[in-house]
């Protein structure tokens, strides 16, 4: 099940087209990704090992403008987990609304913080990342 | 020919991961994409018109980090025209490299920005965007 | 009372001097407002009115750095009001420390968002701020 | 005399108010003060000695919005220097205009980024202060 995070939407968080900017939508995509790293104890893992998820790609289409006075939900949800590297994927919806307002895919890989080097994906990260799959199949 | 442009990265520019954060890239990327409106003499052509562009779909591909001191050019260049939207490719290398350190695609439409609404990508701007296209075959 | 609103302290939050930047700071402080005027029935009043309040003139002193993994909260509290404007405090301390991390003083104008002009501050809104200021004498 | 950095406003530095937001504004501010301490000569000293300037305090008094389309000039100029501090104001105007936009002082410190503490400012970092500050009696 995907985590959900909820966000009201600020005049600053749009620009003058009205609409949320890109860049700031990131920047609330990237809150949401911590709140599920928070929720499921991965942030804790990631601390103690001194490591971190860093973006190599990611593909965002956006469909439905949201502007200043929407509330959105965030859901988050693990799709795939390779042996070093993932994707995850972020799905915006206005509150109360089924339709998609934005769809996004982002692919991580793990690094090692002090020698900024990627490392595998295993252990208890690991562990914990493949209870939090979607199709762990 | 691609429009380049430069750009100095701040601290303010990067987070404690210590590179350049993606939704700062992304002001860096449409920062990039204005003055290749400016220069191209199609802001003032929008400006007069009340249209806009709006990002509908990007993809963008991480391969280098960008780092505080590091100086880098953002190449712009328009890909693709269809008659109601199109496609820009932004590459990003470090000053003084070949190697691509950002590779990203960006699919707009355009809109009147009174009604909110797209409209066909016609007339002078058309004529416009059709000289600066990269393959107009 | 103060209003209080907390916030954790994500890298993106952070540059690479690796504390919160003044902008990324001046976002918290927005959003912690916001709320403050979401809890307190504020921001319905300015909404049905289309009004809203504008910084005039804001003044920080950074006391101590606030660094990724840290947990703030924002103590908001309405500390002046006169007929056009009025002022507001807000002080940043880490969580479970006593000392201030940040003090800061917004002086706040009311506009019209459609005219955009200033209006007076009276009627419900003046209502409701006298009820929250910190010492309505 | 002061250093003059010239920016245009584009749809990304406004917020659903149409100006622009505070927290853009200060990073534009930052970014003339990088141009400032790059074109002096400063910045090359203190990536030397792996030194930086760190904000301790900041006032700014906002006296006319600037939107969309505009391009303004900031004018950043070393008002007063102490033995570990210092004093930068920058004004902010609309091209072509004297009316001051926006009048802002920032009161920095120098610190050692290694050791995360202040130093104080001597050497040639001082000499070169000394240089460019407005009044040196």
């Amino acid at each position: 099940m995907p985590h959900e995070t909820s966000f009201p939407i600020r005049t600053f968080h749009t620009d003058s087209f009205g609409h949320v900017n890109n860049a700031k939508y990131l920047e609330l995509l990237e809150e949401a990704r911590w709140r599920y790293a928070e929720d499921n104890g991965l942030l804790k893992l990631l601390n103690k090992a001194n490591l971190g998820f860093i973006i190599i790609d990611m593909r965002l289409r956006f469909r439905d403008e949201v502007v200043e006075g929407d509330r959105i939900t965030v859901s988050t949800q693990l799709l795939t987990l390779g042996s070093a590297s993932g994707e995850v994927e972020q799905l915006v919806r206005k509150e109360g609304q089924s339709k998609i307002a934005l769809k996004s895919l982002f692919h991580f890989i793990l690094v090692d913080r002090e020698a900024r080097a990627p490392v595998p994906i295993d252990g208890d990260i690991r562990e914990l990342l493949l209870n939090v799959i979607a199709n762990p199949g």
